[in-house]
């Protein structure tokens, strides 16, 4: 490998949402960026993560200097407990980022003690023959960063997730005019967020969502509930301020809003003007014009604080009419029919009920269109790569480029496992390295595979019929009736006689059968029998196990 | 029953999206309007549809007169095979709607002949006591219509699925007149479409589509493939309007496209201006400037003529660099993956791919809030159903009517089964009917219960392991080691070890179990200690199936 080429290596994040990992290779060094998860899809059945494979780190272990972390949400942290317990290297991330990361390791009891490092916006600090900064960045989250990478190939910018917001509530704007310093000094590569590359113009404000919340508990009759995520605490901020404004105290629920309340007015991320927050033992004490609650559930998560109100299932809040509940969030693509349940449950309750389809209480954290064109502009790269996004948002991304009048050759879609080699100057895609989606079922990792989901959409979709024979040894033959069970293929007792007719079907396909015949060309025979079979009468088909049992 | 009741009885349609179906009895008559159906919700593992429960009009046969139908869609008319094998009356509905049951009729095979009759709209007929006329309604398929009841109750207004259109491609206005002219007569009931209740404003026209096609067909260097629903006829016509207009012409792929063009064709309800449509074999002797394509698949449907061109499957049309594709269309909740897969495909083949989020080239079928606002205004009822939509949808519909003047207690969400009982003076609810969902899995209706589904997303999270034991007759003994297997549980070659320590395990429940118990009993030790062993093991809970063979 030559001294002065990068190579770029996505491990993650493009072409799916989710589980962001970015490589940086140069001769001697490797730094990552981001280790996120990523929450499967409606046919990955009963996993319950998705991580990158880092098979390329441990093979070149002794090159890693660190992960560089751009903020805290799930999507970027979430692999890491899976991560460093292959590869124990330095992680680098801003304060409240650090917190959060914190909390998730002590849960996940990691053999070896990690080494979490802090590093302020601004801070320049090195990674073997990388020189790394992390600059401001306006997203959903506190704290967020975007890294810029000084390397043998020339200057890298990484916006990490991010939006323009000159308006932000805890005054954390992206930084364009160090943007705009490195676009004038020379960029060689910016890779920049896609999420939003869809969407016309600019996201609006936040600014604007702390109006409609003004106004909502403003004039309220009675309690105002409010959920969004747990990591949004500019949106917490907003709620206390509002109800510090018209005279209501605030209650938090929910595990993790707690605990991330706690911690943000610990790091003094989140301001309590003045005795507003209270415990939630208060509800009952206080009138419900001089109660707000913020909570867990704004995407309809079946355990979630909200969830449970919806459901008559909360310990402390019993929604009733009067009440006002604030779905401060957009449903994520795939909770959309979680997030229409606790909905209407809601309504049924009497409450009073606003969310993203009929009110402005939330804005997104991702740039749009013409965000993305100015930052494009700012910077100036040579070669584009857009990051974090399914292809047609990737694509999408580099047309805006083009409009912007860079060389179609210069900007790459790249997918996960893709390798981008530059020197600076010219630019080139290099044999690609293997990263396939790593499954995380229960405390298995990697143990549930294509077969193994294969298997599972099939029993899914029609169930399981058992058959079980009972063979002689010595004769090869059967010595009892076949047996037929089912489970999730048909009602029970309508399937009596149906499944009493398959017992004549294997019968009569043992019949047939050679008596010294192998088991497994037995076993062929009988699928195929009762499969026939089934499917002629039902029209479905079952998983089919032969079992045969020697006596 | 009083000779002045109407009973009106919902059996689908309230509180899910889908399988539209209302019944108004009187003391001797029962008419039913709409027999739709409803694609299964993703925790319906397997099933194919879902149907209404029909047993009341099963039960109340005698009194049944008809069933009307609004429209040609399939949450309309899909369960009217279902629903005439068990209780054949006459179907009522206008021309096209007509055309598209047959078809359908004739794929399901019923044993007795259909009794189908078209109406017009404005024609008046006798369906008992109860006197019934079909109106006009823009929808996004031809012939659509309301449908007014005159009853011993009074005069009832049901507006199937509508919006309003002032600029309508095919002409068909709202019948707003005739809405007034009944206001001012006086309704009793008016049921309206709440679909699109959370949406403010109005619903634009179909011209806006029109102009758009027209622009893009005009402007294109290539090919245009549209995409969209084979029942949204006119904007068939548009694009056969817009190719002519730009010299194209214009050619059908896809089953159900190619079924509908045709009829609609034959029925007038489409028109080619000259020579326009020709067969898809000339693609490829045409240029490709000359050349559109209209094809199914506008929702990503795997098997469709657009999925398969995605997918470098289709046989006539490969997608090239050059080839505009427009998805006419905006996802049903629930196809937003297979969507976006299709749009990501299409644009790695090259494509320039256009679709809702990214142009205007769709707008709905269905009013929002302010034309919901204009027919309650012109109906003027005494008593009103929102129908046609998820709880949060009927009760924003009703809260509408409460801005208009309506009194809180004459607006009723009412849910599948409910019972509203009027005299035309005043309501009340009645006690329910059982009006539960009806899964059709194959050829099975109604055999797959709740249980089958539990089952189904059992096996579908973490699999199954089946434990074989063989145990003596006389004994109760164990008569050789179990034998266990499994499927979708865990990766086959990393967990032989895994499963030989749960054939230890069984080994060990068998021991201490008492040689003559009841096999039941040993099944549950056998279930409880492995279902431990193997939770403890994976944090996964397989459905564990113990079968024990007598020898």
């Amino acid at each position: 490998m030559n001294r002065n080429t990068l190579r770029v290596i996505p491990l993650g994040g493009l072409g799916e949402i989710g589980k962001n990992m970015m490589l940086f290779e140069v001769a001697d060094d490797i730094v990552a960026v981001d280790a996120g998860l990523m929450f499967p899809e409606e046919e990955m059945l009963g996993v319950d993560l998705v991580i990158p494979d880092v098979s390329y780190l441990v093979q070149h272990r002794d090159k890693v200097r660190g992960i560089l972390i751009t903020h805290g949400h799930e999507d970027h942290i979430g692999a890491l407990p899976f991560v460093l317990s292959q590869v124990n290297v330095p992680v680098y991330c801003t304060r409240l980022t650090h917190g959060l990361i914190s909390v998730k390791l002590k849960e996940a009891r990691l053999k070896e003690p990690a080494d979490l490092r802090v590093v302020n916006p601004g801070e320049r600090f090195q990674l073997g023959t990388i020189r790394a900064e992390f600059f401001r960045v306006a997203h959903s989250i506190p704290d967020a960063c975007g890294i810029m990478l000084e390397t043998p190939a020339g200057r890298i910018v990484h916006t990490g997730d991010f939006k323009l917001d000159h308006t932000p509530v805890m005054g954390q704007h992206t930084d364009l005019s160090r943007l705009a310093r490195w676009g004038n000094e020379g960029v060689t590569l910016l890779l920049a967020d896609s999420t939003y590359a869809e969407v016309p113009g600019y996201t609006p404000s936040e600014q604007l969502v702390g109006e409609a919340l003004d106004h909502i508990i403003s004039g309220a009759p009675g309690r105002v509930i409010v959920a969004t995520f747990a990591s949004l605490i500019s949106r917490i901020q907003q709620v206390i301020d509002a109800a510090a404004r018209h005279g209501r105290n605030v209650m938090v629920t929910g595990r993790s809003m707690i605990d991330n309340v706690h911690m943000a007015l610990d790091l003094g991320y989140l301001v309590d003007p003045g005795d507003v927050l209270v415990p939630i033992e208060q509800l009952r004490s206080l009138p419900a014009n001089r109660i707000a609650v913020v909570c867990t559930g704004s995407q309809g998560e079946p355990t979630s604080a909200l969830a449970r109100m919806a459901n008559r299932d909360h310990r402390q809040v019993h929604i009733q009419p009067g009440d006002t509940v604030v779905l401060s969030s957009s449903p994520i693509p795939g909770n959309e029919q979680f997030v229409n349940r606790v909905v209407d449950n809601l309504f049924k309750l009497g409450a009073r009920v606003l969310y993203n389809r009929i009110a402005n209480v939330h804005v997104r954290g991702h740039a749009a269109q013409e965000e993305l064109k100015l930052v494009l502009s700012l910077v100036k790269p040579r070669f584009f790569v857009p990051i974090h996004g399914e292809y047609r948002h990737l694509h999408l991304h580099t047309q805006l480029a083009r409009e912007l009048g860079m060389p179609a050759e210069n900007a790459y879609v790249l997918e996960d496992g893709d390798v981008l080699e530059t020197d600076g100057h010219t630019a080139r895609l290099a044999e690609r390295i293997s990263a396939p989606y790593v499954y995380v079922d229960g405390l298995g990792v990697g143990d549930v595979s294509r077969v193994v989901l294969r298997d599972r959409r099939h029993l899914a979709s029609d169930g399981v019929v058992v058959v079980i024979m009972s063979i002689d040894k010595q004769t090869g033959k059967a010595t009892a009736r076949p047996d037929v069970i089912s489970r999730g293929f048909v009602e029970p007792e309508e399937s009596e006689t149906l499944l009493e007719r398959a017992r004549e079907v294997v019968v009569r396909a043992l019949d047939g059968a050679d008596h010294l015949a192998e088991w497994s060309i037995i076993n062929t025979k009988v699928k195929d029998a009762l499969g026939g079979f089934l499917y002629q009468e039902t029209h479905r088909r079952p998983m089919i196990l032969p079992v045969t049992v020697e006596v």
